[in-house]
């Protein structure tokens, strides 16, 4: 017996986790909020858009007695639904390619577990969803960023630069597409050249797809299409966005890899099994989601519009058009985004009202970078959403009069 | 550029998840179900008793137009039901004190990542509920078993015999209590003797109380009663079994360690949220808990007597009338009782009817053990109970009639 005399301490892996850089300024704006001040919020992906009523119809219709365990591998019809929302990409799935999780966090998190052993290397370009660098921490992986810029529309790097990165450790690529937080979409080369990266290094691709229908000009699409990589995607997918519901938690892994889905399976039992109410709830949407998700898509569209017109015309910012998702990536004439953000929230208002943006620091894993960005999500009705950058816009004139920089 | 030549193999720690013994002959019941036989099912703990009839009138009157995120940290009015649940036992928690989780299971993962890096070990006394082993597997720890005997009724060894299980590597000790799958509950002299164990050698305690009401003659209890371990206890909880709505997929995890709950509130920042609308109808339930948990009881407790009558008078079964929970263990005369439970669901039935069981050797970590024993799980209301135990006798007689062991 050696008897353990160290202190109760918590583990690395959980000390090597982030406080959500979108959640961390919640104490300030609670206490703007006491000063009477109105906080317009577009930090966070929490849209004000309504899930469409046939959800919680569809919920209120549940008339079991019993709220038994959905089976680990989704409630059948939920499972078939999705089967069906799959087809309108042309993807054939059958039941065991797919698995309902809650949410895509857990779909990521599975795809992580079942490609990964703890010190393995996984590729993503930055900037990057940052619940990301805490999965990396909990598994116990290291993330390899491959970096992408404002200026040029956060386009890829080519072939060989994205290879240069690659390890005898390197087990998977991560591509979120359309992108949180840059709102770029790939285009056919961009895609071309992930694929080839994934068949000659045999990486899996990790596609994380929670954005896939609101794109703004081009079709909707998955890497579940491309046959060459078929053994190599891995696609992750949210109810959440699509359908505006994020509460709902559902979301699902879907790959043609039977080796993967097996083990996926397997790690799904081990939590039992999503939501029994929301996989009843998501069936009729899943089942004919065009009808909902074109509506979704226009009004994000209309939005994304007025958000890059008041960019556009705002002195020393920089910002790319986005093609999909619901944000915006702007290069501020500041020399600390934080700084700007704590200062919106403690020192400024314009006739009791202030904006809420995210810094986009923590969204980048290479340190240094992203210091002078923004994130907006475009989360409100369309008058609130001029408001709070009309705000946006007298906060960052405020700031620059005081901050010389 | 190192290229990475090797196949697209699943990772290591995904090989070693076992799939759920609970849940892997259900393509024998399929197929038995097929042929037209009616099969009784006491290997889940998926009760058929109905969940209190205010869970879905409340989750039915939820009216606003959104399914937002709840907070990481619990939708308010739910954290605080929680923290009324727990003055039932005198236990005082702080909202900062308290996550809910989905389900036990998502607790105990935050539990295991919050405490252990991998390669460090947890004991566990076994036999134990098997999600602990997958669990282990994904996080790459070590379970180091202290193995029970139903003889005795699953009482605990001697202080000195647990400790010798201590390394340096040692970072927690499980304690399932009530327990599952044996349905004995921890007396006053275990527990002195677990607290006592983890004060010493400065382990963390992870208290799985998913069954905690769920005791036939005593009162219900937790390791958060006791401040001589108030560092040390982290309890891990669930809505599915006390108020019998396992598909609600929502539980807790309660700490009076602050470091410990920063650090489970930055993991469950990843994941973002446990879903909304059962946190809502969960509201009622946990803040009147005693008056639902009470009456689910008292129907078990009657449930445990059938079953336990009619083991005690089959021959050469050995059980241990359960404390708790909703399980018994029996060890039968019988030297596979994997294969037992294949004959009853191959190769047997009366007047067209079978039962299902579950095999207990995946409960024990060490091999070799368990593999005469068998789990029920008193899940049927009591005629189809005792249908399910008259099917199991006949089919002993039967299988030990073609099987000479």
């Amino acid at each position: 017996m050696t008897t353990n005399k160290s202190a109760l301490n918590v583990s690395s892996r959980a000390e090597n986790v982030i406080a959500s850089p979108i959640r961390k300024f919640l104490p300030m704006v609670l206490a703007a909020e006491k000063r009477g001040i109105k906080v317009f919020k577009v930090n966070v992906g929490d849209s004000d858009i309504a899930v469409p009523e046939i959800f919680l119809k569809t919920v209120k219709k549940y008339n079991d007695k019993n709220i038994k365990y959905a089976p680990s591998s989704g409630v059948i019809e939920h499972m078939q639904a999705w089967i069906k929302y799959y087809k309108n990409f042309n993807i054939e799935l059958k039941p065991e390619n797919i698995i309902p999780t809650v949410g895509c966090a857990e779909a990521i998190l599975f795809a992580i577990l079942a490609v990964t052993d703890p010190g393995d290397e996984v590729m993503i370009f930055e900037p990057f969803y940052p619940s990301y660098k805490g999965l990396a921490a909990i598994c116990n992986i290291k993330l390899v960023p491959i970096t992408l810029h404002v200026e040029n529309g956060f386009a890829l790097p080519n072939k060989e630069e994205i290879a240069k990165k690659i390890t005898n450790k390197t087990k998977a690529l991560v591509v979120i597409n359309p992108n949180n937080p840059t709102g770029s979409i790939l285009n056919e080369k961009e895609i071309a050249v992930i694929n080839q990266i994934a068949k000659e290094h045999n990486l899996f691709i990790l596609a994380d797809e929670t954005y896939r229908e609101i794109v703004f000009d081009k079709k909707p699409t998955s890497f579940l299409q491309f046959p060459e990589v078929r053994d190599n995607v891995i696609a992750l997918d949210s109810v959440s966005k699509k359908f505006s519901c994020p509460g709902a938690r559902i979301g699902s892994i879907a790959s043609f890899n039977p080796e993967i889905m097996k083990s996926v399976l397997k790690i799904a039992m081990i939590r039992l099994s999503a939501p029994t109410l929301e996989q009843f709830g998501m069936i009729p949407l899943l089942s004919n989601a065009t009808k909902y998700t074109k509506k979704i898509t226009a009004e994000y569209k209309k939005r994304r519009d007025i958000v890059c017109s008041f960019l556009q015309k705002m002195p020393g910012v920089v910002c790319s058009k986005p093609d999909g998702a619901l944000y915006v990536i702007a290069k501020l004439p500041v020399s600390n985004s934080e700084k700007f953000v704590e200062f919106l929230l403690n020192d400024f208002n314009y006739k009791n009202e202030t904006v809420q943006i995210t810094p986009v620091e923590d969204f980048y894993f290479t340190s240094g970078l992203g210091k002078n960005e923004i994130r907006i999500a475009y989360v409100l009705n369309q008058k609130d959403l001029k408001k709070a950058m009309v705000l946006l816009e007298k906060g960052l004139e405020s700031y620059l009069s005081v901050n010389k920089n």
